[in-house]
């Protein structure tokens, strides 16, 4: 086979930076998927492959009432204020499945997007044959998303393509910038319009509160292991019954499994995590307020460093924080190391997630820091400006 | 939010029976996902979520070199006997992404299949807007698939749909009964006609020694959790470098993403498991005539019990084990228990694995069992079997 046991044993005992302890890690994916220690006994009792599956008398993991799965999918539906909660793997395979299921019901050949939406909403679009309008947002340095322009766009869906578009998506808050957006105004067009309203919560649910059905979503998709402590891959599809009924359709041939969910999600240790992990969530959702005044305290802290400031809406409303950094930009050019040189730095201070290379613009999360872990971050920042003859103010 | 910490504490602590020291576990789901110790380490130490993403620079998780995911893949591909790799987050998913690019590619309107295919392949049809043609297999006892049958399929596809089909696939063993078939005709057939092969490979590869290339597959799937000792979930697509450049087609808009894997699939924990199982399973795959050898052991064992019968190609190729079981059956009518009384009889000897409820016909698996298990195994059987006041041969 060309592949000696001998060979692969260079996989087999990988270790990790980010998991040392006193390692601060930064990055805005993981920040909100770092497992509490309940999570990580259930990763242990339930990591081997479809460990869930023990008590399956149904043929379909959403109806386990041992471990109590389909108690726990009802408690979830309720806990984001929406009536049908299945699960997928990935929020973007949540996504692909709605756009599929609604261009198969619906017909139609185009959605409104705005125009901060995660890279996966467009592949999502383009794979299910639908193509994109999208809602302008302010540019550098706010990025906001107009959502008052909705209408006009899915007005112009309507004139190019002849018919309204097959749904309309907000991202709740942005993976770029981490712009909260408020969903209630694109919520009412939709119900105006007929057209179902999607929003994507990957970044919100999970780390602060957030009622799909006030908000006036008809589905709500969320990332288990972006905002849930869950291990992952997990996506969470939560739906209004009206809109579960056109999504959820049955397989011609197997009418107990759910077509465009491909049947059952195998979810043995991303489940267990986010079932185990759902208490720790519930309980710091609540502590959101903190959250945000963490962000903006660092955001401070980091703009007395010469050339740093921070890009989207101002103040922060979000844990994720992107900020323009050309002073370090201009010290990567003469430096050995080049872009890495900032990676470098804040690793010999005990700090992971910035993308390795960035420079120019980076992003960091302040989600679930302590107060000595952000006065740490802040520090190490400042301290590194310095040592580059930057000044700190 | 209608949900409490405190109600949600009931998800934060369960356990699992199958966990316990000692028991064995006959699930044929599960037998090949069971993580050996290294795997442990690596679900601890990559627990979290995007946990391998610590160093990506590509925005791509197959080319992230630390941990060394691209060579992990290359060695992947070579161990498979094929030219390029790419996980999914299910094998079914790599079926649905191989079936929605190829219609794309090539137009037609159906697939041809064995009946005894997986019902995951159904639905991927399915959902790709697809229709099935379905080779027949010898019906009861053996549902041996006639594969000598394939040729006339595909020409009822051409005459019915006026198209080729636009692939041909075979399960290589089947989830049912455990048969293995010989790709060789099949491959060559479709080479004739130009059609691509897909192996369906989940109960296969990463158990037995397979080589895609050398038996014909353009494209081999598997399941990590299945058949790999991963965590999961995770799907394996194994691609000739023909079918590679037709199904890994980039997003228009984001030509760095693989537009119908969505992007990257999010791997953390599964595939950091599925790297540190390679070793483990690059070894024991050398085992398996061993493993044959055990599975035909245990049905003769099971067969001195009065009523029951492998069904199923005989003698048996693969772990996977079918028993009809109509003994057991009678002995469910006039039980308590009803059918969940054999469930609970083995539990009390420390096997679990069987699907609750289930006498009629019952399915289990050998694989990765020791000597004295599968001793164990047949003694409980038997025993229960006189405690019924069946008779054992």
């Amino acid at each position: 086979m060309g592949t000696s046991v001998k060979s692969a044993r260079r996989y087999s005992s990988l270790s990790r930076e980010a998991r040392k302890p006193g390692i601060i890690n930064l990055n805005p994916i993981q920040r909100g998927g770092i497992l509490p220690d309940v999570a990580r006994k259930a990763l242990d009792e339930f990591g081997d492959g479809y460990s869930l599956c023990d008590f399956c008398t149904k043929g379909r993991i959403d109806k386990i009432r041992k471990p109590p799965v389909e108690d726990f999918l009802s408690d979830l539906a309720s806990f984001l204020g929406m009536d049908v909660v299945r699960l997928t793997n990935r929020s973007r395979e949540a996504m692909f499945v709605i756009l599929m299921a609604l261009k198969r019901s619906r017909g139609g050949s185009a959605i409104v997007v705005d125009s901060n939406a995660h890279y996966s909403t467009y592949l999502a679009a383009e794979a299910a044959g639908l193509s994109v309008f999208e809602v302008p947002n302010s540019g550098y340095p706010e990025y906001k998303v107009d959502l008052g322009a909705y209408g006009r766009v899915a007005d112009e869906v309507e004139e190019e393509t002849g018919e309204p578009p097959v749904a309309i998506i907000l991202t709740h808050a942005d993976s770029h910038y981490g712009n909260l957006n408020d969903p209630r105004p694109v919520a009412a067009l939709c119900r105006k319009l007929g057209v179902p309203f999607l929003l994507n919560a990957a970044y919100t649910a999970g780390v602060m509160p957030i009622n799909g059905g006030k908000l006036g979503a008809d589905a709500l998709i969320s990332s288990g292991h972006k905002s849930w402590a869950s291990s992952g891959p997990i996506g969470i599809m939560a739906l209004s019954s009206e809109l579960a009924e056109e999504v959820l359709v049955p397989s011609s041939r197997f009418p107990n499994k759910e077509l465009f969910l491909l049947g059952c999600p195998v979810l043995g240790a991303p489940l267990a995590t986010l079932m185990a992990s759902f208490a720790y969530v519930v309980e710091r959702v609540e502590r959101w307020p903190d959250e945000v005044r963490k962000a903006r305290w660092l955001v401070a802290e980091l703009e007395r460093i010469e050339g740093v400031r921070q890009l989207g809406v101002r103040p922060k409303e979000h844990h994720l924080i992107c900020l323009e950094t050309p002073s370090f930009h201009e010290v990567a050019r003469r430096h050995k190391k080049r872009g890495f040189f900032l990676y470098h730095e804040l690793k010999a201070r005990g700090i992971v997630g910035i993308e390795p290379g960035l420079t120019r613009r980076i992003k960091l999360s302040t989600y679930g820091l302590s107060e000595d872990e952000l006065v740490k971050v802040a520090e190490a920042f400042q301290d590194i400006a310095r040592s580059y003859n930057l000044s700190v103010s």
